[in-house]
């Protein structure tokens, strides 16, 4: 068993010399240091993974004395995490099974090592899905009026069930400043085009209609800001004028399940930092 | 030496039969035949290139004779070139020299199997490269209050040297309307973005603020709104936080030079025909 | 509703105008004609696929005035299908479940358009996941000594079922000569490398222990010869020194799917020609 | 002005925190900290850069220093090297001109930051290629009875001109011991598949008549087992049956230039490391 350090500060000399040695000096072993420098930004960013066996400082006694230690050094952000913890995912979906299937398999054989307490959706259609493997389905409609009212109604299924992360598997509703004031930093979002480009509603669609050449999809993290969140990962195929605007939708298809895989993959791993609307991925 | 058959029309049945009846019957053989039909435009496409030994009309009664064959089907876009007569292709530049060598040393090798009268710069900088390879350089400079003027000259020196593709390799300025009339779908343009994304200035800048995960550049024809106009090609590349802007723009210079490359081989081999603001590639 | 015809045989002038007429003449219209030369084998290959309502012949008549047509031209490979007749699919596997489920969603959405009468396993492991998606499971067992009859059993099953593709979505046995008699050209496998690299087992290891910087997998019609028969499709990945044998077997099997799938796809689109072990993709 | 230490021992605790101690208490700030365990092979790996400016131990002892310092550990592999030093990289060619012209152009913009004294060639033809970038050219022919002689020249000439770095650019010569003996580690060939497909003579020609659909490129280490040494790079590009030998070769040059530059590049930045015939690539 692991445990996971990740923080972000200005960048200054020693600071990997105090976080190593913190762990040398406590008897824990190093297995994976990753450590970058935005040297624009003159932002000092850091993820170091070590085994926690042997360890001299008690589990429930790491995180106040790793934040005790890197407190001189300001850090904007400081997470420390356990491995043998496993991340509880909520997947919210709309009528588009494509995605959700693709989770639901990787669950069904734990590549993702998380637990999926719950399936949230605005309509009935993939209930089956949801059933085929398991999973509890909340049916949560989506009107204008009551918007409000449902959102806090799913706050409270996943608090309920000690969500972390929700996952939005082509999920067709914008999430309301409330729902996202409560998992901030926490909700990944796919969108099936390579953002910038074809920003909003259709982007197959806009694709076609501009004549790219090349169709992509985008894993971020959702602010209130419609498709402008941290970029986690994008990839992309090449098409030619003999595809089809459904040849976009079937091909793409490929692409968005993989991206958002990757992308739920690495957060809960905790490989992701979060710092001026942008990502490093360790 | 073979002819080469470019149309598009309204798409109707038996197209393809009057085509290849044509030539057949002339004792042509056909080397290629591609067809496309844009079922949601109901436009029809073809590229057809035959073998001209043994056929029974001269050559140059080919054009007129292909020309009458196809008037019933009202085409919008007719041309019939041959392939032994090379593209004389205008280079311009600005300061950026990796395009341009890319291009001289193809041409070096002949892998474009083109001709190269000039090259056109409104700075002086890059003469040594040209010289290097024996090509003529010309300098135009380029003033708000002369561009008119200096466009003109542009134009003249082309048409002296009967040019008829102008291919903007990392060229700083916009192409005044004047210009474009007299080449037009016949200036390709290297934008290093995947287009639609970071249109205008600085596009690496851009792509690096918003923190995107793959790069690309595009190649399309010009027209007089800016990066606006048909995309011939577009590639990409994987990038990540460790990746600098100067990592951008040094990676980036890879994909320009041979998305550019790619562009003008497909643009002089005559395998580009151009609808609604697209490309059909053959 | 569509026709789909399908054929090769020595190249020589007028084959496209023959086929072309033929069509026009009986009042059915192109919508997708593609044609290819191998000037080097002297082969020519093409692929018509017209709309039958007005055609004039009627839809029993067509598979042999079409080879009535082409008999002229010696075809070494002809095939008349109809786009309303579902192919119909066996799938095998061995316990690796994601090929599995990833064409059992796909088939879930109806993207591949065909049946799937059964699926063969030589263990019980994804009986489960057979059933999930209500598809009839049949487990076969396989050992040195009973494999003649077992194989026998199995093309038993599927002649019942009328099959007429197999799918090999990690199957580990080797089909015996009865077997692909019985099912030539239509056996589709996927193999976990970039063939020819890492023929046999443990590709994945042996990648590794080569150091490569790419990993691929490799869709391909079986042969007797163990992983040499025509390639349909392939893709790769980049990986690192960071990647474990682990990592490249996780990121691995989103390869695999999406290279068999699109497999199987253009295989069931009747969108595959094969000529010299090598594959002819419309 | 940086140092950069790379090295690669046993793994154990601590060595990161020893590493990072030594350059702190010596004023030294750290831009780039890479660390990799091979788990597998129990190996520790690091490259570490440090700005220099304020470092308390003179230049000409810090490498005592660190050799000191890290003896513990049981390095298999150190070195430390300055990012003023220009690395002096000779390029050896035949007769394709390519990969000579995309490095010496690349040199001209310096954006390899490294000394080109001389090209050598067991042929004159790229002589020109030569002269055009102010490069010393010398002829070096090759054969049987005469090789062992002249691989002599070969290194006298080297060694005359303190060349550290020699990168094979479509030499079409094997290297003898002797040669290697001089300059293990330093020889960095580009090879035109992607290894281990197609090892020795005519890969394209090998990659067409085994029908694959993607081409590939590889640099790597030279060692005395043809086309086996560690692999520093690969990339790929797909390739269809429309593709002929000649269009394999004309877009396998694209690739061949820019994976050989990538491998230069990270060779010249000290940023490769090689162990049981691989890489580590920071």
């Amino acid at each position: 068993m692991h445990a996971v350090l990740r923080m972000c500060c200005p960048d200054r000399a020693g600071i990997v010399a105090e976080l190593s040695n913190f762990i040398y000096r406590n008897s824990g072993n190093i297995v994976h240091l990753d450590q970058h420098v935005d040297a624009q930004a003159n932002v000092f960013f850091a993820r170091i993974e070590w085994v926690l066996e042997d360890f001299l400082i008690a589990r429930d006694g790491i995180e106040d004395a790793a934040r005790h230690l890197v407190r001189p050094f300001d850090p904007t952000f400081f997470s420390l995490d356990f491995t043998d913890r496993r991340p509880r995912v909520a997947i919210f979906v709309t009528k588009e099974s494509h995605c959700l299937y693709d989770l639901l398999v990787r669950h069904d054989s734990d590549e993702l090592q998380v637990d999926i307490p719950l399936i949230v959706s605005n309509h009935d259609t993939l209930r089956g899905a949801a059933e085929k493997f398991g999973i509890a389905f909340h049916h949560v409609p989506i009107f204008p009026e009551t918007k409000a009212a449902q959102e806090a109604e799913q706050v409270r299924l996943l608090k309920e069930q000690d969500v972390d992360t929700v996952v939005l598997a082509r999920y067709m509703q914008v999430l309301g400043g409330t729902f996202l004031d409560g998992f901030a930093g926490s909700v990944i979002n796919i969108h099936h085009s390579f953002l910038p480009a074809f920003v909003g509603a259709k982007p197959y669609q806009q694709a076609y209609e501009r004549g790219v050449k090349i169709i992509g999809a985008t894993s971020h993290y959702v602010t209130p800001d419609l498709d402008q969140g941290p970029i986690i990962g994008q990839d992309v195929i090449h098409v030619s004028h003999r595809d089809s605007i459904e040849d976009f939708i079937r091909q793409g298809k490929d692409l968005e399940k993989v991206v958002l895989a990757r992308a739920v993959w690495h957060h809960v791993r905790h490989r992701v930092l979060t710092y001026n609307n942008k990502t490093v991925l360790f």
